[in-house]
C-alpha cells in the first residue's frame, strides 16, 4: 500500500494476473525464448446476439508501446518470495519487439474468428494477455451493444448517458468511444470528449428544477442562458411540465428558441404523444421530444415501432454495461510456439492451431460468409487483419475516429437482413474453418493423442 | 485529442457529465451559492438480490480531496461556445469544502437508504455527482455479487481471476479491492496487490503447458521452480493430468510438496471425484483440489452441496462483471437546498426530503430492521452514517482494508438467515420509513401542488 490514490495513474504493464510472471520467470529459467503466436477470439457469440465490433485496438497498441515495469511494480514482485531478483533485473529492461496484426476497429467479428494476434518471443506474448483482454473485452462488448441500441432508434440520435452507472472511469472513458464507434450520436462525458474528440451534449438535471423552487423559474433561467437548450419537464409532473415550456414560449415570443424537451420517466410512449401535440397546437412544431430513462434496446425498438413521436434517446445503464451481453467469452490462446502448432482439448473449448487469417465473402454488396484459415493460406473474400505493429512499434498512425465509426456503420449495414435484426438470426452468419485449418487441427491432435 | 494515451491519468474532476457543467454555470450565474445537500441511493435492491454491500467511499474521498480542474479541461471547455471565461476562470479555483457522511464500507445497505450525503454549496454537490455514482456503483455492484460467491462457497477460498474480462483498468483495480471487501480470499490482479495490499495468488495457464511439447515435462519444470504451486491439469485431459501430477510425486519422492492441483473445465464435480480418489490412493491426500471456468454462485452451491471434494474456486467473469446483477439502480439526488425540503414525484422515482440518517436494529444479535429517519430524528439501533469529511478534508485517515472486509463479515452474518439465501427473501429485509420522515414528504408534496 503506497500513497497512491484511486486516481493515480496506471502502469500497464503492472496490470497483470501473478501467474503470467510466474510462467514467464519459469520460461526465463527454462531459456524458453522461442517465438510464441498468440490468438485472440471469442468462442461463441453471447446468447441472442449476431455479432460482435470489435473495439479496444487503439488502447492495447498505446500501452504495448510503452510496455515497461515501473520500479513501484517491480519493488512490490521483490517483496515476494517467488521471484529471483536476476529475473526482476532482466523484467526491468524488458520492452517489447512484437508484432500484431489485427482487424480494424468497428469490424463485425464472429465465433472463432481472431480479432487479434501477437507473435513475440513467448514470454512477451504472456506478459500482455490480461492487459490486451481487459481493454479489448469492454470496449468490443460496448460498442456491439451501442450499435444494436443504435439500430434499434432507427435513424433517430442516441446519446450515451451512462457515465454514472458504467464500471469505474476507464469503462466509461473508453467506453464512451466504444459506443461512439457504435453509433453513439454523442456523449454526455466530458473526459471522453476531451480526450477523444467525440461530440459532447447535455440537458439539465431534476436537481436543476428542485434548486429553484419554482418550475417555471427554473426552466426560465435555464433557457435565458442557453436559449438552444433542451429542457428536463419532468420533475414533478411531465404534461404540467410541457405547459410551461409553452408558457415559456409566449412569454419569450420570437426569443424563443428551445431545441428540445426530455421526458426522463413514466409512460414515454404516452407521454410523447401527448406533448407532441401540445406543442404542435402551441406552434412550437420545431421542439423536439428526447426520452431517457432505463431505455434498451427493445423499449426502443417497441417506441419507434408504435410510431411514438420522439426524435432522439438518451441510453445509460444498459448501454454503458453491455446491457444484456455484458460479457463475452473472450480468450487469448497459444496456438504456436517456435514454429509447432499449439492447440489445447480442454472438453468444449476448441482452439485451432497457429496463426490464421479470415477472409471475409461478399455477394451483392451484403456479407455472405467468413472462412477462418491459416494465415498464408489464400481464401475467397477480403483479408480482415492487418499487420498494426512491428517490432514494437505501430506500423501507422492510429485510424481517425470517424473513419472507425464509419466502417462499424458501413459493416453492419452490409450484414445479411437476418442477422442484423434484434432478434437472434434465424440462420447465423455463416463461418468457415478452411479445410487446411481443419486438416492442421487434426494432425495437432493426433500429435498429442 | 491530445497526446494522451489510454492509460493516462485521469482528472477526477473531469470525470462529469456535460450537464453538471451547465447547470453549475447556471446556479454561478443566478448567484445560486446556496447550501444543498445531495443524497445517494438506490430505489430497490436488484432483482433477486436481499442486500447490497456498500464500497467505493475510500476513492470517492480521493477524488474530492485532490478536486479541482486541471488546465487541459479548461482548455477543452473553453473551446465550447456554452462556457464563459469568467466562469471558467471560477471554475479554476474551485476547491471543494464538503461535508460528506457515509455509511462505512462493509455495511449492508437496502432501497431507500442513503450510503452518502453530500452537504455544500450546490454547484459543487452537483459537480461531484456522475464522479461519486461511477465509484460507487461499480464497487457496491461487486463487492455484492462477491459476497454471494463467498457465501455460496461455503468457507472454501474464493479467489479472484476476473482482471481480464472486468470493465477496464480502474474496475479491474478498484474491484479486485470490492471483492476482497465481499470475502474473496486473495486476487490473480498484481497492480490490485500492490496497490491495496490484497494478498495475490496465481498458479499456471494451458499456454504454459502448450509451449512444451510434453505435459509432464511442463508440470515438472514448473514444479520444480515453485515447489509448492498449483498444477492446471486439464490442458489435454484432465485424467491424464492428474495421473502425470502423481507420477511426478513418484519421481520426486520427498521432495513432492505440489500444493495443489487445479481443473479448468468439464464436468467439475465428477473430475474433481476422480482426481481426489486417484491422489488419495496415491498417498497425495495433501494435495488440495481448486477449480475454476465460469463459476458463479449457483453452479458453486451445488458443487458444495453434493459434497464435491474440491478446496477452493477461481471465479472471474461472473464475479468481476457482477455475474447477475452488473447494475445497481443507484442515484444521486438533491434532497434539501438552503434548508429547503426537496422532492421529486417523477412516476415510480419517489424521493424523501432532506438529510437523513439509518438507525439498524438488532435483535439476539441478528439485524432485525432498519428505521430511514430525517438526520437530526433519534430513531431506535444504532446509526449507519457517520461524517467522514468536513470542509473538504476527510475526517479521519481511511480504514484499514482488513477492517472494512471484517465489517462486511460480520454484518452479512448479522443479517437474518432468509436474507442471506442466494434465493429472493420470501420476507425481504424490513427498512422503515420514519413518521416524521412520511410527514415531511406528505408537507413538500402538499407543497409543490
Amino acid at each position: 500500500m503506497s500513497g497512491e490514490t484511486a486516481f493515480s495513474a496506471y502502469n500497464p504493464a503492472a496490470l497483470v494476473d501473478l501467474y503470467q510472471l510466474t510462467m514467464a520467470q519459469a520460461y526465463w529459467h527454462e531459456g524458453m525464448h522461442g517465438e510464441a503466436v498468440f490468438s485472440l477470439h471469442f468462442r461463441d457469440l453471447p446468447r441472442g446476439r449476431n455479432f460482435v465490433l470489435a473495439a479496444g485496438l487503439h488502447a492495447v497498441l498505446d500501452a504495448l508501446e510503452s510496455f515497461r515495469f515501473d520500479r513501484h511494480t517491480l519493488d512490490y514482485l521483490a517483496g515476494h518470495e517467488l521471484f529471483r531478483e536476476d529475473f526482476l533485473r532482466w523484467l526491468e529492461d524488458l520492452r517489447l519487439d512484437a508484432t500484431v496484426r489485427a482487424v480494424p476497429e468497428g469490424t463485425v467479428v464472429f465465433g472463432q474468428e481472431p480479432l487479434l494476434e501477437v507473435t513475440a518471443p513467448v514470454i512477451q506474448g504472456q506478459l500482455v494477455e490480461s492487459l490486451i483482454m481487459n481493454q479489448i473485452h469492454v470496449q468490443s462488448v460496448l460498442a456491439s451493444g451501442a450499435a444494436r441500441i443504435v439500430a434499434a432508434a432507427g435513424g433517430r440520435p442516441v446519446v450515451d448517458f451512462a457515465l454514472r452507472r458504467m464500471h469505474g472511469s476507464d469503462a466509461a472513458v473508453q467506453g464512451a468511444r466504444a459506443m461512439y464507434i457504435g453509433g453513439a450520436h454523442a456523449t454526455s462525458n466530458v473526459l471522453a470528449g476531451r480526450r477523444y474528440g467525440i461530440p459532447v451534449t447535455g440537458t439539465m438535471a431534476h436537481s436543476y428544477v428542485q434548486a429553484h423552487a419554482d418550475e417555471r423559474a427554473a426552466l426560465r433561467a435555464f433557457a435565458e442562458l442557453y436559449p438552444e437548450t433542451t429542457l428536463l419537464i419532468d420533475t414533478w409532473d411531465a404534461l404540467d411540465g410541457v405547459d410551461r415550456v409553452i408558457a415559456l414560449a409566449r412569454e419569450q415570443g420570437e426569443q424563443f428558441s428551445v431545441a428540445s424537451i426530455r421526458i426522463d420517466s413514466g409512460d414515454l410512449e404516452a407521454l410523447a404523444g401527448t406533448c407532441r401535440q401540445r406543442l404542435d397546437e402551441a406552434g412550437l412544431s420545431q421542439v423536439r421530444i428526447l426520452v431517457s430513462g432505463g431505455l434498451d434496446e427493445y423499449r426502443i425498438a417497441r417506441l419507434v415501432q408504435n410510431d411514438a413521436p420522439i426524435d432522439g434517446f438518451g441510453v445509460g445503464t444498459h448501454m454503458g454495461t453491455g446491457g444484456h451481453a455484458p460479457t463475452l467469452d473472450l480468450a487469448y490462446k497459444l496456438v504456436a510456439y517456435e514454429g509447432r502448432p499449439c492447440i489445447k482439448t480442454s472438453p468444449g473449448k476448441p482452439v485451432y492451431p497457429g496463426a490464421k487469417q479470415v477472409f471475409r465473402q461478399q455477394d451483392a454488396g451484403r456479407f455472405s460468409g467468413d472462412t477462418v484459415a491459416a494465415h498464408d493460406e489464400r481464401q475467397d473474400g477480403a483479408p480482415l487483419l492487418n499487420e498494426v505493429m512491428r517490432d514494437g512499434r505501430r506500423t501507422a498512425p492510429d485510424e481517425a475516429l470517424a473513419d472507425i465509426r464509419a466502417r462499424a456503420a458501413a459493416q453492419v449495414r452490409a450484414l445479411p437482413e437476418d442477422v442484423r435484426k434484434l432478434e437472434a438470426a434465424t440462420e447465423p452468419y455463416r463461418v468457415n474453418i478452411s479445410p487446411a485449418l481443419r486438416q492442421a487441427h487434426e494432425d495437432a491432435l493426433g500429435t498429442r493423442r
